[in-house]
């Protein structure tokens, strides 16, 4: 993490020799000052992959300028697919949550302590309950209840909010309703959920009891990007925590909200820093 | 964890046979339903130690009368030190933080899911940066400023605070000042600190520059009973977290938090569940 | 782990008041002393489990005796199905493995620095590889082709082979065989088997495979006994490792070799202390 | 890890703009296919560290000349310090070992499963343990005796033996003798170490013991890199595992046992990769 401002650089393409000369001889040939950077190629599928940090107040140009000829002169002839983003710019992310209060209060820890350097312009909830919480951080708090006979409105609402929010991404800070397959497939790779299990084992609901029924001697939670298939979106982090025969369920319960906390808030991290790059259903994450 | 009410029974006592037979002997003769019950003897020492929940309502008198008649039937004979503790009574404990946050918000995260079944009476700061958030939860704040000039008048009224609080235990929650001995000494088992290092290593100031400056690959936090010696006392629970050369002194900083709050919230849950026995420096953790 | 000789005294029996007390008492009054003892009850159904360490030379009779008793005074009484082992007396372990050396060296090794105290009376294997490794150790080898015409005449051998070695289990080094299910029925919590993916996940074949297309942040492996249903049976321990997209099929293959063959030899130490007793398709591991 | 042959080039020089261009560059300009890359700025210090696989094949000069092109082009100009190795070229790892067998069997079966990819020339021992099983393995053994009496003979008979054999590096794999700080000195980054604890906690002797009487609740293994200080050099990985009271010496020692191997075997493939850069006491590590 630098202190200094600087823009990230994302890119992916089809693999070939010569791609970190191309790419790092642009940069140097205008005195970008790279502070770190990351490669990766699929072996199997023949994509190249890679993440750059380059000190802003290294080059002659700004971002705008940068764009157009970094797109003409390397992008182009790699057909890189590509993207920039400025350290000085802050992300805007949307919480959703429901009863469960631990990520919510993490996240707004971590916001608090600018260890998240992050804007959060409102909370969503389907429930009243963490109102004064919400606001008494100086976050405005929606509260937008959702029925089975309400879905639809519901989640248009929800969509307006975070369009109006200017949004970049969502985070389902334990939100406990199942968004819409449409509205999962219009922001692919914005929407982060942490389900609470090392998934693929225990899909869908009560992965706990699941987990207690199984028998399993650890427990889990991933974090992911969710898409229009239920807790099969790419994992972006996941961890556990051992557990033995004398925990009940409600003991896994609060055993693995540690879990899911730590998880949720390294995922989402990674996100923000442009550390995570997807490929088909799978994440690259340059840490 | 049980929901319905019951007692927990601590003891130790020099090993020899029939500890047990006796001890349950006792609770079975009237009618006693155990719960939950641990076991250790040291080998090295010689000596026994015991836990033990046992369900409320299956003993026909109340935690006065089995005091009296445990003592004289059990523990005099096995000249044991012992104590009993009632669930439905919440534990008493009072916050010690100073500039950070994170261990203050995963506390009253904790304590507002009732995953914690506490009472926090007040939290105590050296500064004023949480009186808002801390008060915002309906808890008490005292702002007590610690300078090198006014040290003994400074503790002299933590300890009156603590002790008009009724506090069962102190928690430091990141607080950076140093307790004078005789405070430490007033306070024995009852003082618990989190530490920012895998102890015995990086004891005292800044273990993160010391950990940096060493090269390790993993740093740790540790959760110990506060005695008059720095960072000696006996300790309850550690816990390590991976870090690598790209990892700066301040990702350091970040990752160490993540583990402090969680060895904190474990350390501490063990102690306010009586699963915490010292021995001499060490301590017997029945989890 | 105790180097005086004892037994090992597990049970199950349905819950009720005075369990402890009953057995502690009777042990306690043949002047019997407990090194260790353990208790679990399973608050859904009602069922408790125990073990206990008591040493040799503390009781006035021998095994048989204590078997004749106890049965009488305490098991019939509380309708206990129980066991008790004499740690003088190695358990025989007949080692199953195919062509993949790490777990069956792991095993030698640990079996040869006394650090498992077991007979291992043979080796059985479908491929010659690994007979002069196995020879040099002074341990018998057998060679079982298994095809897939010969598959009831392989398993009736090896079922000779394990009945005239008197072995007491079996363990499934990486044995790349399926088991019938008459032959797993014939010895339930005989059978342990190290699966290469942290079950319920990626169950049956190339396991790593399916962790790499899925694109899991961890890789696992699970110790359980075998039953008729493939990779469906008790679970004993399980472990995994972090893996990232850098890594390719081999290395997950790799790194999860480190996990198998200590998730196998944490598995089979516990089995050999007694330390696990089944429940339904669960586990009590008390460790 | 790659199948096809390549090259592996490491090289640190002060940090400036436009280095990875440089060495990409010289690279590409001849055609030269980049595996896998790896960069590291030392923020601090201001020195740069890198990491290249190149593929063999694709570059159309042998290594002779390849290292007088890149010292003249890249090098010179950079004031860089680098090497580059051919993995087809196996490393000649010459082991020793005291009376502890689990790190020469975890070696053995690596060594035997092509897991690692080298030659052992030869082990040398101070007792006569494992000489069947050395040379069961094909391996030349070499009892070389350390006496109060003998040690710089002894050692003068080491390097003979080290030096004959051609080693690229020696492996500590649990070998109970310090080495003389002159023997340290002249190999330096070259003798690999396996100790028992989580360094810099219990330096020297006995560190399970040491352990034992702090009380910690997880002990650790430290592969580490032999200087003239004992137990002081650059450290190449760590790992830990979580004990509790129950636990004995002899129960951590076990527990030891299988950390030490995991973590000897980790470090040991990173220094063989060349992944493994020292900057002063510390060292870069390339996953």
């Amino acid at each position: 993490m630098h202190r200094q401002r600087f823009y990230t650089l994302t890119a992916s393409c089809p693999d070939q020799v010569g791609i970190i000369a191309r790419v790092s001889g642009f940069i140097a040939g205008h005195g970008g000052w790279i502070l770190e950077s990351s490669y990766h190629s699929d072996a199997i599928t023949g994509r190249y992959f890679m993440r750059m940090e380059i000190r802003a107040d290294s080059l002659p140009f700004l971002l705008a300028e940068f764009r157009e000829r970094f797109e003409t002169a390397v992008a182009q002839p790699l057909s890189m697919q590509w993207r920039i983003n400025d350290s000085s710019i802050k992300k805007r992310v949307v919480v959703l949550v429901s009863k469960q209060e631990h990520c919510l209060y993490d996240l707004l820890a971590r916001w608090q302590a600018k260890e998240l350097e992050i804007e959060i312009p409102c909370v969503i909830s389907n429930h009243e309950s963490f109102r004064g919480f919400v606001e008494w951080h100086g976050i405005t708090f929606h509260h937008v209840p959702v029925t089975p006979d309400n879905k639809p409105a519901a989640f248009a609402e929800m969509r307006r909010i975070f369009e109006e929010a200017h949004g970049d991404c969502m985070v389902l800070a334990r939100y406990m309703q199942i968004l819409p397959p449409d509205f999962c497939a219009d922001y692919p790779g914005r929407i982060i959920n942490i389900h609470h299990s090392f998934l693929p084992s225990f899909v869908g609901a009560k992965p706990y009891h699941q987990a207690y029924d199984r028998g399993v001697k650890l427990i889990g939670a991933t974090c992911h990007y969710v898409t229009a298939d239920l807790d099969q979106g790419p994992i972006i982090e996941q961890d556990v925590i051992r557990i033995d025969h004398s925990d009940a369920i409600e003991d896994m319960v609060r055993y693995g909200k540690d879990i899911e906390k730590t998880v949720l808030a390294r995922g989402l991290r990674y996100h923000l820093e442009d550390r995570v790059l997807t490929h088909g259903n799978k994440t690259i994450v340059f840490r």
